[in-house]
């Protein structure tokens, strides 16, 4: 039963996970001022892959203990969250909305992790990547918007 | 208890909407050739809100109960292909791959109701609405594709 919990949950993360390579990095964002730190593109396909493993199998060991309800419902509401940042900063251009969608995003990963490790201490710490990856999606989203002051101030055409 | 859980599969939903408010219907959909039995434009937003309510009830009744893990991984699935189809027919443009995507997201809410009936009866009578719905949006996205073959043919130019 573990298994098919880890593969359901795996196809959520996927299904999030899917908007990565729909809407990808295009010439605006290429064009934009990025700090000195920022990851090269191709860690970005390369961390979701590894995470997402965690974030499924963490949900595939907490869902069928008793009391679970709660961090499965914080779950659901992490991976819906998840999709939803690329489409609005490479999808629609909007750095402002994507800061907005990633500091959500942090909050609930936050929750998440803490109504896991409750449930399983183990499954709250495969959380902790995923917490520290968006801390760091965050920052870069928060840098980028104070690096293009022009670009954050408005959406750029469709 | 059951209040808190609602509102957070609430929010999980909210967040998949939102990129029906975030991509919506424009020039490009009103030219396209409709059936003639296409819902006016309002119906949608009415319509899934009141879904939202439904699918997050159902949720919160089943969330608790011992043995729920499946459901609630199948919950988790069924919301994040739920925000998928909007950015992929409205932001992409893509007609084929929106069509995947919802008739996916019809087994996958068929699943889900059958998970959900099995541990509440109730739970599953919820999404018997949302399961329509997805019926008729799944043959709304085939009419149009049969009625826009260059659309459907190719991605329009982002």
């Amino acid at each position: 039963m573990v298994y098919v919990l880890f593969f359901v949950f795996l196809a959520a993360c996927v299904a999030a996970g899917s908007t990565g390579g729909l809407f990808p990095p295009g010439k605006w964002y290429e064009a934009l001022n990025k700090p000195r730190w920022t990851p090269p593109d191709w860690v970005f396909p390369v961390a979701w892959g590894v995470l997402y493993l965690c974030i499924a199998a963490a949900a595939a060991r907490v869902a069928m203990l008793p009391g679970a309800g709660l961090a499965m419902a914080f779950w659901a509401l992490q991976v819906a969250l998840n999709g939803l940042w690329t489409p609005v900063f490479f999808g629609l251009k909007r750095i402002r909305l994507g800061l907005v969608v990633v500091c959500t995003l942090w909050a609930v990963v936050a929750a998440t992790m803490v109504l896991l490790y409750i449930q399983d201490p183990f499954a709250g710490l495969l959380f902790v990547p995923y917490l520290l990856w968006v801390t760091i999606a965050s920052a870069l989203n928060f840098a980028v918007m104070r690096l293009n002051p022009r670009e954050a101030a408005g959406p750029a055409a469709a």
